[in-house]
């Protein structure tokens, strides 16, 4: 007969959970109730897309940001600055158009997910799986901030709501907030939850880009006086000299910027098993889709901005109004009929949700990623438990916190955190694309040369762009996320050492383990003699004939009175042990005493046990001494030492005892 | 031979620390170390009368306040303005002296110390007593804050240091750390510390004030111009109409907030016993000797004040020099001749180290009274606990927390503190005052009479004070003090009732103590089995014949390894129970199996045995679970079960089985 048995709890309990929980979190799912869901494309499409899309609510704003700030914001530079807009915006779309290509190849060589951890893990070797690891770790939580904060930044400046302005970092954080409480309830990646805004920001886009490019012809008045074109004098800087090599800079710089635009293209690539069959196919239709959409809704964007010559600046916590602000101001309205206002409102709080649901990809992304790292052993393994909601709560819990530091600490500023953005997403990407190139030379499967000369040509895209931005980007801030990626790299490395030493050292493999009986010496802890003393003392007698109790003396004056009650009560059955305690400390007395035990006998445990008040209510705790976690802390980690604590309860003493002595 | 035994050890260790914590606080002192100092008058006076005394540094700056945003700070008021100035600091005067007066009576009548809460206590009774003990520790905490950051206002006021001003609470911070870590060291209450700063202070100011009106007699040049006379645009206030009623609210306005001068008269009372023999007659002899010294440095700063027709006015963030600054400057000078700009360093320096001196004094005084409170059980008791240094450091710690969020609160701004603080120094006055009179008419010693009539002209002025201030600064913030004030006395109540309950319930007093034996039930938890889990078998084993082990099935997938491994390694001995947890919670089976156990038998304990990592490293925690404070956290309160953690380490594990195999 097996020794072990299953206890016949058929219907176990549902866990009793306290009101407040209930009402953030809601009720625990069971782990049979785990489900996998197949999307259809027009359904995948805003699930997948729309943190790769919401990109075109800041990606023009990075190009014109950096195009004023060079002085071409004034009237007489309108062409150049036009000019370069558009021919940033394409280049980008370009560098798009060769990453889309590249992840379309990464689709169908891993259609059980081709995240570019795993891609450049399994091509690369674990070093670069690393690097790639901690790219993506910071990306997820700067998509949380950069999402977040340009949703707020476009929901505050709308009249209705300027008036909070002053407070964009509390309400980001209450956006963040929202964003981990919804998650950690399990909220279900429904469908239609994200269909319906992704759609709708999509639908009022074009249409915002399409009454703007040919409204005019058809009658639709555009307020071109409704956008910003003057910088404010204590913006103004000196403007730079555009001749030669100084343009080349110029140029550089707004495409280092504007590569904002390229955030989320991998997401489709992450989760090919989520389409239907065939997954590949479909997932690559997606890709393709998104993409287009993401040229589309950028260029017009930035066609429009560079039309109507959008001025955007941005010094100390002073800012213009956003890009997306401006343009959905000049082509729908901000005040006179209210069809048009309504229109304006629809645009900028559908441009508000789709970044919130950007945002709320990574609390799907993150957790998962970290998981999978953390079964891996390299990060802590508390971030692979699935919490009462089936959801990987520790995960979505860092992430939340991640992003509000980050919010905190830039203060709410998209134009802030986008220069830290970029370095990571164009790490993975070129990871993940020299990760795809290893393969086709290692596989050399049937057209491999055309396979690899496709990532090859994205991996030096990626890889030249990555350079340009750390370099352009480095001083702003990017140096902040080479130095936490290196960080994390060195991190990951020490919690890998570390678990493999564990396991290594606690393997039963060709172990023997050792049954011999041990002794067992157990020391009470007596401060004063009282009730709750002597089940204390019933119990340690319980546990070894060699039963001592131990008095560390705070004050010499209390001890007679203790001696005394103690012959009285107890007798001469159990040591009374006074350890003087000249510094009145609780620890230093008890501590020599105990290594004078373990002398005594080399092959025994010592158990200390230390009475501990039970408040009852919580608050009680403040009016009695926390020796029990003192003496844990301090002598709970020597070897062969066990410290319990024996909990006893005024009220219960009373009643306890009564019936006790009934019972006599 | 009573079963007592005091250890053999006779040299007990020094209690080893950390280096940080030897840094910090220096090396522990034990017990017989405590020393009781006699101060000679000469020493007494400035250690005892830094606190009144630095009241002058603000007290003429409240009353100023008051008139100049009445209206009064145009030349054309020039006269009224100096008239209710002089005449609001001789009124404050008068009632110091009345004050003095029946404190000398308190010095003669409790010779061994008569703070206000142990004057009230024992002569009004306890709920009086309360009342004075929450006014006193309120204005000990309002002590600390208002005098670091008058000291700072001064110090920031310097042109050397004036760059840190936008910085103030900052430097508040600063200095209230430095003091409680000073405290927690065991700064000593040396004479010469306190002598030198206060008998320099003294001297700075009495020169200024002497130079400041018969300077120009002699020659000495005053800087008029150095004051501000004018008040700015956005800080005029429509004048008020002085008319009747109206200066009248004035007077009691600015008398109430002048009020400030009176705080730390009863410092000498509570300290009786640290003067030299006779102690009343030199405790008395020093009040007066502090009082002459208050009043004349407060006259002459406020005739200097009027004389020079100084404005002060406060808006916002936005200050005016403070009026020590404006007079130091106007009579020794900010720029000009070094040795004038000496002086006036001097006379600065010298205001904010008497001030921080207050603050110190609070230091002492707080942390006492809390122990005193503690022992009365009207406060936690950890409050009585002497720390290495032998001062209470639990106290000094709240002392400084508190201080310091109300300096956060208030953003360093001594306007906004001051209306807090009258209240509870005249609350206390009047208490103590009263509760003399009390005393009179029960004891009815000689010339009781007389002594009755001073201490009831004190208690009549001081209740008078008391609700003028209530009055006139309760809308200012007065009435925050009222508020925490009953908070205090109604916790005060409530931990009185349950330290009452406690002692009452664990009381030996004709108790009969059960001594029969019990069983324990040992239920070991077995996550995985691993080499950490067979020393905690062999532990369980010893503790009890009923021992069993727990497996909580977090992942159903991995329970057949498991049997199959405790078949091969433990066998049957002891029986392995598999519980299924549906919700991957590990405390609700847990929690269910308990019960189930418990009804098994009734009279038995069941001890839960937790193994746990010993990380070794303390961030190595972090990567490990934290079951065993779940499960105490969870189960560790249910009667009769008790949880106990056995911490096992990889390496240890190693050597430990390679020394038992060997054994074998």
């Amino acid at each position: 007969m097996p020794s072990a048995v299953r206890t016949g709890l058929r219907r176990p309990e549902r866990p009793a959970i306290n009101p407040l929980r209930l009402l953030l979190f809601g009720r625990p799912i069971p782990t049979e109730h785990q489900e996998h869901t197949k999307l259809p494309k027009i359904v995948a499409l805003p699930v997948f897309a729309s943190d790769a899309i919401s990109s075109v609510a800041y990606a023009t704003q990075q190009i014109i940001l950096v195009l004023a700030a060079a002085g071409l914001w004034t009237s007489e530079h309108k062409e150049l600055y036009s000019r370069l807009t558009l021919n940033v915006t394409a280049a980008i779309i370009l560098l798009l158009a060769i990453v889309v290509v590249s992840y379309w190849q990464v689709i169908f060589a891993f259609p059980g997910g081709g995240g570019s951890y795993i891609v450049t893990r399994t091509s690369l070797g674990i070093n670069f799986g690393l690097v790639a690891g901690a790219a993506l770790l910071i990306d997820y939580v700067l998509t949380v901030a950069v999402s977040i904060a340009a949703g707020v930044q476009n929901l505050l400046a709308t009249p209705l709501l300027n008036r909070f302005s002053d407070h964009t970092v509390e309400v980001c954080l209450l956006f963040i907030v929202g964003l981990t409480l919804a998650n950690l309830r399990g909220l279900k990646e429904s469908g239609t939850v994200f269909a319906i805004p992704t759609y709708l920001f999509v639908t009022m886009a074009s249409t915002m880009i399409l009454l703007g490019a040919f409204g005019p012809f058809i009658g639709w008045e555009i307020h071109a006086d409704a956008v910003n074109r003057e910088m404010p004098e204590f913006a103004r800087r000196p403007p730079l000299d555009l001749a030669g090599y100084g343009i080349v800079l110029l140029v550089l710089k707004a495409f280092a910027n504007g590569c904002a635009a390229m955030t989320g293209t991998e997401a489709i690539s992450d989760t090919v098993p989520a389409f239907r069959e065939p997954v590949s196919r479909n997932a690559g239709i997606t890709l393709i889709w998104m993409a287009a959409i993401l040229a589309f809704l950028f260029m017009g964007i930035s066609y429009l901005s560079a039309n109507l010559h959008i001025v955007y600046w941005e010094v100390g916590h002073s800012r213009a109004m956003p890009v997306i602000d401006q343009l959905s101001a000049a082509v729908f309205g901000k005040t006179g009929s209210p069809f048009r206002v309504g229109l304006y409102y629809v645009m900028q709080f559908s441009t508000t949700i789709i970044l919130v649901l950007a945002a709320n990809t990574s609390f799907a992304g993150f957790p998962t990623l970290a998981s999978i790292m953390s079964r891996d052993r390299l990060l802590p393994r508390q971030l692979a438990n699935r919490g009462d909601k089936l959801v990987y709560s520790n995960g979505i819990v860092l992430l939340g916190l991640a992003a509000a530091l980050l919010v905190v600490a830039f203060r709410g500023s998209v134009e802030g955190l986008i220069p830290l953005y970029a370095v990571g997403v164009f790490t993975a990407f070129t990871l993940s694309q020299g990760g795809m190139c290893k393969r086709w030379l290692t596989q050399r499967g049937p057209r491999w040369r055309v396979k690899f000369a496709i990532n090859f040509v994205g991996t030096c895209a990626t890889a030249i762009v990555l350079t340009i931005i750390a370099v352009e980007k480095g001083p702003e801030g990017a140096w902040i996320v080479l130095f936490v990626g290196a960080a994390l790299v060195w991190l990951f490395r020490g919690i890998n050492r570390h678990y493999e030493r564990c396991r290594r050292d606690l393997s039963i493999i060709n172990f023997k383990p050792d049954t011999s009986d041990i002794t067992n010496t157990v020391l009470l802890l007596v401060p004063t003699l009282h009730r709750g003393i002597f089940p204390a003392l019933q119990y340690a007698r319980s546990l070894s004939p060699d039963c001592r109790a131990i008095h560390v003396e705070d004050n010499p004056d209390d001890t007679p009175r203790l001696v005394r009650e103690w012959d009285e009560y107890v007798g001469d059955e159990i040591p009374l042990v006074i350890l003087p305690s000249p510094y009145r400390s609780l620890i230093g007395p008890l501590l020599t005493y105990l290594n004078e035990v373990r002398r005594e006998r080399d092959d025994h445990i010592v158990t200390v046990i230390v009475p501990e008040f039970d408040p009852g209510k919580w608050y009680h705790a403040a009016l009695h001494n926390a020796n029990g976690f003192l003496v844990k802390h301090y002598l709970g980690h020597l070897p062969g030492v066990i410290v319990s604590n024996f909990r006893y309860h005024p009220n219960r003493m009373r009643t306890e005892n009564g019936s006790a002595n009934n019972g006599n």
